[in-house]
């Protein structure tokens, strides 16, 4: 059995709370957030605290909040000498107080409260500064999910950045299609298709090997009629710069 | 029963053959193509026809050609006053040669001759220039399809360049998160999930409201540590210009 302490209550947080509440061999033993009532609907009383001071050393302390506060509540746990990790994808090992042992514990996927999240499926990038403390971690790891991964930090760095282009830039491209098919009245669901696929096929293909389209084709006359098109300067920069970069790969 | 001829021998036209011999009310009428061992494979050999006078009229027939040779091919037909359509997203009507009935039958999806195609889910995009003809290519569309759509040329000039932005440049976005995590021996199907993830939230949100990361949080802190990260030029152009438009909108 695995003791667990969660200091959080964003989306991250209340997750992991979800989650460790339903596995067996874990044993959720209090969870810190300032205010009560952010999760006063997913646990009993008298396992959430508002004062560092009640908090009890445990196996595992999950550190989940904003980059910016980690440093300031590692320096405010009561207890030493145990293992505290944050959920952080850009931060260091070094924004935790040294007074304990430290680890990350960053689980790669985007979280809304609203949606369910089946962590079987989520991959969780691990990390110990401690080579013996990354058994423990890897245990907690893998009672919620199938694809655990020992990460380092700068790999983890890596990994944030890939995210943003591949996930939230990506993301945006979607808005600007979007933008394309609203101004003409055109519905936006047509896509989805296209969408989906292009998404399956970098699971089988390599992203290079499956690029279409008229920048990969060097088909000019194509874009010119696409630039043509469009009448926004942003959308025609991003087309411009993307085509290039297709091209000189 | 409808009566078909295609012309072209490339992708889109061998799973239009496929599809079309597997459909009860289409009676695959005859091929052109070229050369004829590019679909001996899939029809019987008198159905295949590699010289244009050998056409006999049919209900529909569909021009699938590299959108270059879409006028001349339908220049070369031995008929007049039938139903003629291409297969582009990004030509207009008047590619055609006006002694035939004009029109569009654009599938938007990406094809590779190696798999498979569920041509169910597949949009059509329709466009016939009398109003006359509409409803016999609609009946041809949703014999095949359950996403059967009336689209203008300009607005298939605008589902194109939508299609741009939200695959091909998509694609390239995941090329470029690849290029990152290979350079950091980072397996790039940690991603995956991630990925999947954000090509599925689309479909409940619009893209603006499901946007996240540093851009749309303003965090600058965490944007200018990737710009650091990125030692690539053409990178580091295309995360500054993304992020812009991000928060732009």
């Amino acid at each position: 059995m695995i003791t667990v302490n969660i200091i959080g209550s964003g989306n991250v947080a209340q997750h992991l709370i979800s989650v460790f509440q339903q596995t067996e061999d874990v044993m959720l033993q209090q969870v810190f957030s300032r205010h009560r009532e952010n999760i006063s609907h997913l646990l009993t009383d008298n396992k959430i605290v508002t004062d560092f001071q009640h908090l009890n050393p445990a196996d595992i302390t999950i550190i989940s909040v904003t980059d910016g506060a980690i440093a300031e509540v590692s320096n405010q746990l009561p207890y030493d000498n145990q293992l505290v990790v944050h959920t952080s994808g850009s931060m260091g090992l070094e924004e935790l107080n040294p007074k304990n042992r430290k680890g990350v514990f960053y689980p790669l996927q985007t979280f809304s409260k609203s949606k369910a999240i089946n962590f079987k499926n989520i991959p969780l990038c691990l990390e110990t500064e401690a080579v013996n403390d990354y058994a423990i971690l890897e245990n907690l790891g893998k009672s919620i999910s199938d694809k655990v991964y020992k990460i380092s930090s700068q790999q983890r760095q890596s990994l944030h950045v890939a995210a943003v282009f591949s996930c939230n830039f990506v993301n945006h491209l979607y808005q600007l299609g979007n933008e394309i098919c609203e101004e003409n009245k055109v519905p936006f669901e047509i896509l989805f298709p296209l969408i989906q696929e292009t998404a399956d096929k970098i699971k089988t293909l390599s992203p290079k090997e499956a690029q279409t389209g008229p920048a990969i084709r060097h088909d000019q006359k194509t874009i010119e009629k696409h630039l043509a098109f469009l009448d926004d300067e942003n959308k025609k920069t991003i087309y411009t710069l993307l085509t290039q970069s297709i091209q000189h790969k």
